[in-house]
């Protein structure tokens, strides 16, 4: 079909203003925000509500136009971009942003898709509650690219990933169906659940609309402290202890790499290194209470430290003494992703394994990159009590530009970290997703029969292939192959 | 085809030992506990391993012989008993209960379907632990069960459905396919959610053979109180309250109504009132602390409770001060099913409204009952925090004798019941499940588009129709009259 016929019916469907055609208007949203992936569009639409998104996908999938679905285009994965092909719609949810209800006595808000994270995390605060999804592209991600990538973040342990946090959906399948899903119970045993297959789909078997999230009472008491430890099995020790100790009350619990420390020092504007000498690894510690104050919940914490402490396990440690102090330890956390962009080129992995299995991750991940990628730094940053590591092979721009080739270098570095995992009952995507990046490895890593099952769920919600095309499930004869 | 060519089949593919075909031995497995549902079948199967579960159904859905499911046949819906026919398989989980793995640093552990709840929760605490899933039935029931049908219980407020704690699952397809999605990970966003898509469908999209379940940590400080409160108007602000102020901590939150306290009190063993006069309605608070000790949580409860206390909403307040008197208060309310069968004839409901709501609920329900039914004492108790109440309409043994249309008579007014809970965002079935009673009321009261969707998920997965037929997903016909 040809663009000019795609673009008048759109601007018919979604209103002359909604739709973007020309090459510059286009232009970001057709390429990811790190550069890495790109795409090209007949069009990018931006329908007002759920009819107009049910009236554009119905027509679209009667005529073989496929359709990719975009957020915040905050994809790590070239999830939120579309192919080569030229004549797909791009379809951006940016303008159905409206804050439905919030309701502070149900713990819980209605919002469109095209929200932005940072907003709803906004909104909650001012109703007295949290909605405790709280990641680094939180400022332009919106909640329906969470919901469709099942996003993490830093408040997985004690909150679960976005897929916890979602009481109820509207999803507008592929041919224009609407499936009102929206409730804010927290017990509904009547049929299947539908959600939680929409839920983590990245938009391949429809469009979400609408959500209805679960809100927290906001804390009363914070304590975030950043310890150091010489070994990352020191690091996961003192981790299973914490979680043991606060299992409530532990939101936060990251490990950095004194690689990954360094660098965000040397690039994050304003960050200080709050240690006289940078130990081997860090761990980020924060605890909330619903009572209390700040000094009670963080003598707790002290207290529960300090046998470690001075058994030398902890070899250095700050508590936060003011919110400036927490945000200050927060910084250097929220700003490896910027920071690692402009210190090198670095493969970045998002594995998880069971978090007391870390140590046995790290030690064969160590081993793999100083036998094969002797020109690479190993800097780590994760979410330690989730099992979900970041690692990320650093090079230097310049060693990067004298690698013939680049994609085959990090495919078998990549596939060699996957193995570790993989042999450890762990995955080889933890909270990125899979997007049109990882589809190879769903065909490598995962079981025969759980990619004939996932076949079969897309080849009956999208029969088509309208939606986001090539994302998630690999194509049958790729699976075949495998 | 003929019994007796099934039982020789399932006598090959099971083991003869494994098979039951007298009406004798038959018999506890064709009928429910309450001895409202029964049925028939060729004879009951209990696999004792996976393979078995897989040939099994392999044989029986290349055949057209159904089958039917079965844990600790604790089902109130019909869930659990096979249909008239006679000439399905009852296929029972309790020879695969072995407990495969507990892994108490990565809080988790993985065990077959057959395991007793109450088996399970030992474990966990022989590992220093707990499996937090808590419910009546627990001595009986088995963990296979408890995910077939998402169950609930009066830990759900702080730990979530049965459907939160699994992390990953084993089933057998009515083909016999086997998906192993056994796994331990906290994050894995590798493709679709097709564990979800089981927990809950009541064995009617295949059977779990295996489960990896979330384990926390043994709380070291626990407060038990029963407050007496005036209206239910006041049990849900007091709720409330409580939820916002312990958030992490407040694990169970029960409403019981005076009607229900002395039914308990009549029937159940040793139960003593712990008040001098009993108030109009209770509430049961729990909370749990990973540190601390009972003392100290209880003051934090008193501290909390006391405005309420002096400004005389909380008319009446038991704090336990031992484990016995915890015991005790718990005692009440978990023998108020057993004490409801002796005390009539209950009409029972399993609604969910959010929690903020449950006054209107009330407000309208016990006008219905008064309008409708004056023969019946209104008989309260649920899950406050969590929105789920077993309305229970109690009628005398002998005036219930006297009905003449008792399904009718039933019919009416649980539907006057729904219809409020419809009205007010609500469900009705909010943990019970839909088993052969409820199917009736999906047609009912669940939006076409999702039934729908329900049935192409149920013919994509169950082609033939084996599992668990007539269960949960109405036939095609009686949807379309909805």
């Amino acid at each position: 079909m040809n663009q000019t016929t795609i673009i008048d019916a759109m601007r018919e469907l979604a209103g002359v203003a909604n739709v973007l055609e020309s090459d510059a208007d286009m232009a970001p949203h057709l390429i990811d925000w790190r550069k890495r992936h790109s795409g090209r569009a007949a069009c990018v639409v931006f329908p007002r509500d759920t009819a107009q998104v049910s009236k554009v996908l119905a027509w679209c999938d009667a005529r073989g136009v496929k359709v990719f679905p975009q957020g915040g285009n905050t994809s790590v994965c070239g999830g939120s971009v579309p192919d080569a092909s030229g004549n797909s719609i791009l379809l951006n949810l940016a303008k159905m942003n409206r804050i439905v209800e919030i309701n502070a006595d149900n713990n819980s808000m209605t919002v469109e898709a095209g929200c932005i994270l940072a907003d709803l995390q906004q909104a909650a605060l001012d109703a007295d509650r949290i909605f405790p999804l709280t990641l680094g592209a939180e400022g332009s991600c919106q909640i329906g690219g969470n919901i469709a990538t099942n996003a993490g973040g830093t408040n997985v342990l004690r909150f679960g990933n976005t897929r916890d946090l979602v009481l109820g959906l509207e999803v507008v399948l592929a041919d224009g169906r609407i499936w009102n899903g929206i409730r804010t119970l927290r017990k509904n045993n009547s049929g299947y659940d539908l959600k939680n297959l929409f839920v983590g789909a990245e938009g391949t078997l429809g469009v979400v609309t609408q959500a209805a999230l679960k809100l927290y009472p906001r804390p009363r008491a914070t304590a975030t402290a950043m310890l150091g430890v010489a070994t990352v099995n020191d690091a996961v020790q003192e981790g299973l202890k914490l979680q043991a100790a606060f299992p409530g009350e532990l939101v936060g619990l990251e490990l950095i790499s004194r690689s990954e420390f360094e660098i965000s020092l040397r690039h994050a504007a304003k960050a200080r290194n709050p240690f006289g000498e940078t130990p081997a690894w860090m761990v980020l510690v924060e605890l909330a209470a619903s009572s209390g104050n700040d000094e009670a919940i963080a003598a707790r914490l002290t207290d529960a430290l300090a046998p470690s402490f001075e058994a030398g396990v902890i070899v250095d440690a700050i508590v936060a003494a003011s919110a400036q102090q927490r945000a200050d330890l927060w910084h250097i956390r929220h700003h490896v992703t910027e920071a690692n962009g402009r210190e090198g080129m670095g493969l970045t992995h998002d594995i998880a394994v069971p978090t007391y299995r870390i140590p046995d991750f790290m030690a064969a991940a160590e081993q793999t990159l100083a036998a094969h990628y002797p020109q690479a730094t190993q800097v780590v940053v994760g979410h330690m009590g989730d099992g979900n590591l970041h690692y990320i092979a650093m090079f230097s721009h310049e060693y990067w530009a004298s690698v013939a080739d680049k994609v085959g270098t990090q495919l078998a570095l990549s596939h060699r970290l996957y193995d570790i995992a993989a042999s450890m009952g762990g995955t080889f995507s933890a909270e990125h997703g899979i997007g049109a990046l990882h589809v190879p490895e769903m065909s490598l890593y995962k079981d025969a029969n759980e990619i004939a099952l996932m076949r079969q769920m897309k080849q009956l919600l999208d029969p088509n292939d309208t939606m986001n095309p090539g994302r998630v499930v690999p194509a049958s004869s790729a699976s075949a192959a495998a």
